[in-house]
């Protein structure tokens, strides 16, 4: 079993998690309904897991962390887009 | 620096991370605007994570991720609950 393979796919899927609900808020042009709380939380929790993954070396953990990190940025920033037009 | 501690509270904001939004669902009894792809993605992605934590023999990714796919399954179930009491 190539294990880092695992990891890869398991990285790539929770990297781009939020990516399609970006997609979903830019489409339906609304955000109400997701939770900012949840994405601030992520956003958090993404950093530490970025300083966790170079105390373990694993380049995997950090790469996926730190990408995740940027789209997280996109999906705030969508947020308060969409919610902001609708107020 | 104790790292574990960085760890420990990286797991705990991620693994709790759609806590919220399943709690905005439950509040507003709407998960319209909710990405069921995102939702999905992330719930194969941590069963993913949960093999690569045992392949490192990583105790803090291994329960982080089982306990996010636990989360993640009342998430699904929320957002069609809502969702079908909406049609």
């Amino acid at each position: 079993m190539e294990w880092y393979i695992i990891g890869i796919i398991a990285a790539l899927l929770t990297t781009f998690g939020f990516v399609p609900q970006i997609l979903k808020m830019r489409r339906t042009k609304s955000a109400k309904d997701v939770s900012i709380t949840t994405l601030f939380q992520f956003c958090l929790g993404v950093i530490l897991w970025t300083l966790y993954g170079i105390h373990l070396g694993d380049f995997i953990i950090i790469a996926a962390n730190a990408i995740s990190f940027l789209i997280l940025i996109v999906a705030i920033a969508f947020y308060y887009y969409y919610n902001g037009r609708q107020i």
